[in-house]
């Protein structure tokens, strides 16, 4: 049984600033939740139609009908879980790091994290103007993945400035990086969907890298994921 | 103006039996619908705020008010059009073609279409249960790209026999594809978000490939949209 407060306080979750308020996120499904369940996120409570989690004491069963008005997803998974939002600890700085310049798009944040696990890429920095990653697009989208990568939102200038490594950044116009030397300690930066790496960060960049493109002069850009994607395994492919 | 009949028609256009009837699918918005215009695609009609389509003589203008009612996004782009459902060229059928098993996934398709696009692939071969290429989503996720690519629906297990080609698939416990010697004319399989490359496809693999992952082994598999990516900027980085 869901009660009505407990209703209110799961939707407004939607928003950033009630997450930052009340600490907490969502997470669903069940697969979601278990990988969440594994990890040092702590829980704060779980709702769910059936009883998977047998590890947990202290579940909600809830109808069919009461999933449907606390999930964000057209077809709820089975179970709702709330974590606390962690704060993320202490970042090694070795390796290649992931900076994002204002990205924008829930999915592509979620698919960028899930990229970063798969290539053991610890620390993702994104400027404070991007997408929370905490957000439930971007939960639903990382697959679990989150619980594995240090996200930090920052300042990326200073940030930048901070770190005394190369810094490469995708633009169209930039040097193929089938062709460059990638070294394993750098800052890799992605821009914003539309406007690409903003002006005051482009300054930044010491190594300008694009994907060469091999069709029609009039393709529209890669989507920054995929983008991300190529680039990343370009510099981890060794 | 837009009558009561195009409304039902145009709604109906997000079903595949309606689309196929008609002969007709959407497209939404001023970049995307100039794409469709530039190419061979054939306009049926354009229904747009303001005249933004000069070169255009047959145009409903229409209210915010109504292109929300025939728009399937949530915030309606200023124009939505309708093109005919091609018949798409005869292919040629020389370097990499790219070939999908039962993908699901509107954006997905959409952005192996636009990945397509960018490292000319000229054929994706989708097989008969994959989301169809005329879907409104994947028309979104396309940015116009599909104007420029060969989409062929067909079984594939059919295909890849007559083509007489070396098979890739990506499978997780395939060979790294950084290791991997990849021909100039061959066919790439991708598989279904949930369970891959179905059995009877596998049968046709001849090479096994994966992307290696560097990440702790309880990573979730790659999104296929971005191993796709990850494979191709392989056969083509050479």
């Amino acid at each position: 049984m869901v009660s009505k407060s407990q209703i209110k306080l799961i939707t407004s979750l939607s928003q950033k600033k009630y997450r930052q308020q009340h600490g907490l996120f969502v997470v669903e499904g069940i697969k979601g939740i278990q990988e969440f369940l594994k990890s040092d996120f702590k829980l704060h409570s779980l709702f769910t139609v059936e009883g998977f989690f047998t590890d947990v004491t202290d579940i909600t069963v809830v109808s069919e009908t009461e999933l449907k008005k606390i999930s964000f997803l057209k077809t709820p998974q089975k179970a709702l879980a709330l974590f606390a939002i962690p704060i993320f600890k202490e970042k090694k700085k070795q390796g290649l790091q992931l900076l994002v310049d204002d990205l924008r798009d829930p999915g592509n944040l979620g698919t960028l994290i899930r990229l970063c696990d798969w290539f053991n890429i610890e620390n993702l920095i994104c400027s404070n103007h991007s997408v929370d990653c905490f957000n439930p697009k971007v939960i639903q989208a990382t697959m679990g993945s989150i619980t594995r990568v240090n996200i930090t939102y920052t300042d990326l200038n200073n940030y930048i400035s901070q770190q005394n490594l190369p810094v490469y950044g995708a633009f169209m116009d930039g040097v193929s990086v089938y062709e460059s030397q990638l070294p394993d300690n750098a800052l890799l930066i992605l821009g914003n969907e539309a406007n690409g790496i903003s002006d005051t960060i482009a300054e930044k960049v010491t190594h300008r890298i694009s994907i060469p493109q091999f069709g029609n002069a009039n393709t529209e850009s890669l989507n920054v994921a995929i983008a991300g994607a190529i680039l990343v395994s370009e510099f981890k492919r060794g």
